[in-house]
């Protein structure tokens, strides 16, 4: 296998774009990635989203997205697997580019949320769990978390209170990011007074829902030598990538506070870049709810069990932290578009690895680290990029 | 890129299976797969599908499926390219196997239609189209086919009884296919009397929807030497699989009745395989709807522009033809269950190459070929399949 680069990144604001389609929404991130590359063509163009079956009526989204960009005949095609299809969509590009199977390609992840009618994207988020043993009896994705998050609680015997700092962390860091769906800063007294949306969980442990689309350009590394094409910035590889998967429902589960789809696929990732996770300079989680941070660091490596939310307590994951997390907000601040985070994540992780990520530009970022997860901890995506 | 083999296929009837859940049906196909490839595991799993996020309220069908079926922790994902989903993901899997990325996987075609609200499906297959800027004008997807070919007949001078030959030859091939959903015969007053759907298109000139799924097992071919696990069967080797786009909407092409995504991918899959049309034995072609399958035999080389019907009339495309086109009945028969099909077309070839095709079955048939449709021509995919 071709070691593969990302030569270009691009994204639009998580946000209600009333005024724009899925497809231009696609195309506004597809084409700042053109542009940032320096490419007018790739070859194939995978598309990471999850709901537009349900939500926007329409399927067939690598053809109509690869039509609406002008990258005339490529092939293209849709990957979904729940909210972590973006990750699943740089997975299979991944796969191609460095198979040889072709020389470049781009990876879109996007999702409009916002333009449905009341109740209406509840109900299709439902459709990452069991439809028909989970769902039917009307337990919401926020439900399944809450479970578990009061498990967790229960088991540990951490309060409520002690999640705050990833809300807090998260919130923090989105208000340097104009991409980010929820700029501004939290107190933990605002984290402490938060509505309560399904026990234990509160506004502030949720992350919004949006709609944006964020994209990669992905080549060969050899292609960039011959051809100096890497524009003076840092090159920034692919050195890890793994998805693995658990049981869809958590009931199924023999300990529901352990993500062993997390843990499987980051001992893979980990395996190939050669690293520890003591070498991961920043982590993007999937903090789609805070109760999910807390279970990807244990999972990942960065905290024993029922150990993650001292990470909190003590700092560890805030920007000059041991492991800084949602570097850009994270899902929580910077918005959920759910297919598309996971290209979110690497998008900003390049960045980092660039130098480009201005106010919130860590001191050290060689390597980081993201994860997606599509369920309740049923599909999870794992990757490790590195600047060289 | 290591050369890939099909060891092992799985199939439902197309039917209505009132009684059976998407993931059962898809369950069935995979676990006669594994069993007629002799494994009870694989490291991935590939899923086919259209319509699950708008009719059955579920995606994730990866690891829906994967957990279904016992695969555990096994990577898994979904792939969508409209009604050509199970040939997309298809590819993905003979990428992942081919490049070494994993060491077998699991591909399977599902699709669960028949249990919905009237008019439903008609309205979830419009998403193949552009939701903007066809389906929003009450276009349906044969509507869309009816135009195209009142077209063919207006520029070529053909008939409607002159496409009859396709209908009666996906019939006459169903009848001995025990999985099929139309295993009846018609005549030629049957297709000129039956009742017009969209004129030109009458219910003989369409494929009828269902439920069912197909699944193939996939190793590198080098693994099998080692091991002798071919069961002494012919083995089916995958010797060409491209895939390429065109417009979504058809008013965008320079010529509507050209498909340029077939034309493109059976190039490249021929130019893979070392062959020219005139090396392939037969053709499982989308024959959705008459006019497709048409238009598939021009753009893949079998006949001129304009001058598919000829083979129909001609008996080139029947068992003792030239090129037999649906040899178990094609989607015109043996049903259209959209995400599967593509799949259902693969199983039904390497029946064909393992001589088990029963009284359907060839006499020469060392190389067959599978073109599948998303949209209205906007993602085709080819796969050409050989014994050795």
């Amino acid at each position: 296998m071709r070691k593969v680069v990302i030569i270009g990144i691009g994204q639009t604001p998580v946000s209600e774009h009333w005024d724009k389609s899925l497809k231009e929404l696609a195309g506004e991130a597809i084409f700042s990635a053109l542009v940032d590359a320096g490419r007018t063509n790739v070859d194939g163009l995978f598309v990471g989203n999850m709901l537009s079956g349900s939500l926007n009526r329409q399927e067939n989204l690598g053809v109509l997205i690869a039509d609406w960009v002008g990258l005339k005949h490529a092939e293209a095609v849709k990957v979904e697997s729940a909210c972590s299809s973006g990750a699943s969509a740089l997975r299979a590009g991944l796969i191609a580019v460095a198979s040889g199977e072709m020389d470049s390609a781009v990876v879109v992840g996007v999702e409009k949320m916002t333009d449905a009618r009341p109740g209406e994207t509840t109900a299709a988020l439902a459709a990452a769990a069991d439809a028909d043993y989970e769902a039917v009896h009307g337990l919401s994705f926020v439900a399944i978390n809450a479970l578990v998050m009061q498990r967790y609680m229960h088991e540990y015997g951490w309060k409520h209170t002690d999640f705050a700092l990833f809300s807090i962390t998260a919130h923090a860091n989105a208000v340097n990011n104009p991409n980010a769906r929820l700029p501004f800063a939290i107190s933990e007294e605002d984290y402490r007074k938060a509505r309560m949306v399904a026990e234990p969980i509160n506004l502030l442990d949720a992350s919004p829902i949006g709609d944006g689309a964020a994209a990669v350009v992905l080549v060969p590394a050899d292609s960039l030598r011959s051809r100096g094409s890497s524009n003076g910035r840092p090159l920034v590889t692919i050195a890890g990538s793994a998805s693995a998967t658990d049981t869809i429902a958590i009931h199924d589960r023999p300990n529901p506070l352990w993500l062993s789809a997390a843990a499987l696929s980051a001992r893979k990732a980990y395996a190939q870049a050669g690293l520890l996770p003591d070498d991961i300079d920043f982590f993007e989680l999937h903090d789609a709810f805070s109760i999910m941070a807390v279970l990807s660091l244990e999972a990942s490596g960065f905290a024993g069990c029922g150990q993650a939310p001292r990470l909190g307590l003590e700092g560890s994951i805030s920007m000059g932290g041991r492991i800084p997390i949602a570097t850009m907000g994270g899902l929580k601040a910077r918005g959920h578009p759910v297919g598309a985070s996971g290209v979110y994540q690497v998008v900003e992780i390049t960045l980092q690895l660039r130098g480009q990520a201005g106010k919130n530009q860590l001191e050290r970022a060689r390597t980081g680290m993201a994860q997606s997860i599509g369920g309740s901890g049923a599909t999870i995506v794992t990757h490790i990029l590195r600047s060289e």
